[in-house]
């Protein structure tokens, strides 16, 4: 099995790192700065435990590559790129190879199924920062992240199973998972977290907020017929395969949106994660006000090109229609 | 109530034109030569009857529209281009305003529900074609066309009826649809020929391939629990209200698929026509051959930069995996 790695950043940098490191033949797409980073320096990834640097193929556009029936795509690019990528792999004569959309959201397993006819979704749990070209952090220890990997769909079938071997041999926990869309609703709910935490910071007001929205949510998925599992600190596997570690001379950079807002990338997966409630609560007739506010919260930082924890709590709060508490 | 039309092509052209010739308000958007003709000459709209030529405001952006809260938006660009047509909106400031998918497949609603709050679905019955800037060629006749204009998912509501009532003053027969999307899987499944008459022409062939892609098709939206309601020939209203008529000077272009191939716009609409029915099939475990071969179909069409109907019958059939008559 040969791994494209489709958007390295954190996520996309450390699998595509750990993985060429395990001895596994890999290709990276990505772009501009960070591109010519990895191709003159490779890629680096700082964990708790030590620094590594990888060297891997890494290409700009899908067409620069010649699929084999053996490759699987790892899709790692953030949910509103997914469209283009798609269109890229199409273009490039990608055709029924496994397609896994290592991606936050539960959106991409779709408008994936419409293009390619064999479409995989992961859970991704890997605490990781890109905000460097060419580097990135990730946290988790004694393993790099857990991973859910299942069909699309339900069930799982043989590249599953595949990729969850050759993730395990590179130090990444990967699990073949049956009802992965039910493990993704779960990590869906932990990431409605993302915007606030983005516009005030980490902390007890935005750990209130967050709360506030999740039971909104789950509110939304019942009576949408959805159901989630908990992915988050009360999963089992937690204690023993994954723990946040501490990185020297580095601190957590928050949230996957608040590392797009800083680096000024002109858009946030906030449609994805919080705009998934309001999607559901418009189709199903159940107010969602707290999570929509969340959409003009997102759109806000964007058009004032605030950075991470400008906004005051009171501010977050009037946004989203919440009585100070 | 001002009409916003954005995306002035063969539907988006006839509306915006018969709009503000009837006195209503209407402001384009359009781009490149479409934008430069229209602001130079107007948009000339030729039909069995006359020559309509039209003045209104047009622009290349939404951004350059003030949005006011009696704006009704039309959505007419193609599928493939929605998702940056509703990032344009939301940047525009669009809020709660009725946003009117007014396009071919079923996909557009759902995504356009994502970002906003106030999404309504119209089935589009207007043979028209779009072939030269500035110019639209409507064929509907004693009406230009039939709109089926309701909420989304399902209703209606004062904005369907305020638009029907707009458009039955510009020649268009318009109706509020409590279940406008059922009548807008009828037109999808009518749709499913598209890439078949854009590959080998019009004729007795495609008429025999469009057969077979939508007995496929309704064994697959059955299996999905989705129901449909003809709009095509069989539908009553048609007699009295649109008939395709004659236009001097001018034969039909084809569907709005071989009208894409024809301008070498580089993508076609087939991945949410056929597609939609790849998707289903995938989803829910039924077999979609035929309409998945449509999508190798359009994707060859675009890589090799073919004409319509250049494609012999017998090589279609044989990529739909059909056998010859």
């Amino acid at each position: 099995m040969r791994v494209i790695v489709h958007g390295i950043g954190a996520i996309g940098g450390t699998v595509a790192a750990t993985l060429a490191l395990a001895g596994h033949e890999v290709v990276g797409i990505a772009r501009g700065a960070q591109l010519a980073a990895i191709r003159a320096q490779g890629m680096v990834v700082r964990t708790p435990d030590r620094v590594l640097t990888a060297r891997f193929d890494c290409v700009a556009d899908p067409s620069e590559i010649t699929f084999r029936p053996d490759d699987a795509i790892l899709l790692t690019v953030k949910s509103q790129q997914t469209e283009a990528a798609l269109d890229q792999l199409a273009r490039a004569g990608v055709t029924d190879q496994p397609l896994f959309c290592a991606q936050n959201g539960v959106a991409n397993e779709r408008r994936a199924l419409r293009r390619f006819p064999n479409v995989h979704g992961v859970t991704v749990m890997m605490p990781a920062d890109y905000l460097t070209p060419g580097e990135a952090v990730c946290y988790g220890t004694p393993r790099h992240g857990i991973f859910d990997i299942g069909c699309y769909p339900g069930g799982t079938d043989a590249a599953d199973t595949a990729l969850a071997a050759v993730l395990n041999t590179a130090g990444i926990a990967a699990f073949a998972d049956p009802s992965v869309m039910e493990s993704k609703y779960g990590k869906l709910l932990m990431n409605l977290q993302n915007i606030v935490e983005t516009a005030i910071g980490a902390g007890e007001a935005a750990r209130r907020l967050h709360a506030l929205l999740e039971a909104e949510a789950k509110t939304v998925l019942t009576a949408a017929g959805i159901t989630w599992r908990d992915v988050g600190a009360s999963d089992p596997r937690r204690a023993e395969l994954m723990r946040m570690g501490k990185v020297a001379g580095v601190q957590r950079a928050g949230s996957s949106t608040a590392q797009s807002l800083a680096r000024q990338t002109g858009s946030l997966e906030t449609d994805f994660l919080n705009g998934e409630i309001a999607l559901l609560g418009r189709l199903h007739g159940v107010p969602a006000p707290l999570n929509t506010g969340a959409l003009r919260l997102a759109a806000r930082l964007l058009r004032e090109g605030l950075a991470p924890g400008a906004l005051p709590v009171s501010e977050v709060e009037a946004m989203l229609g919440i009585q100070p508490a």
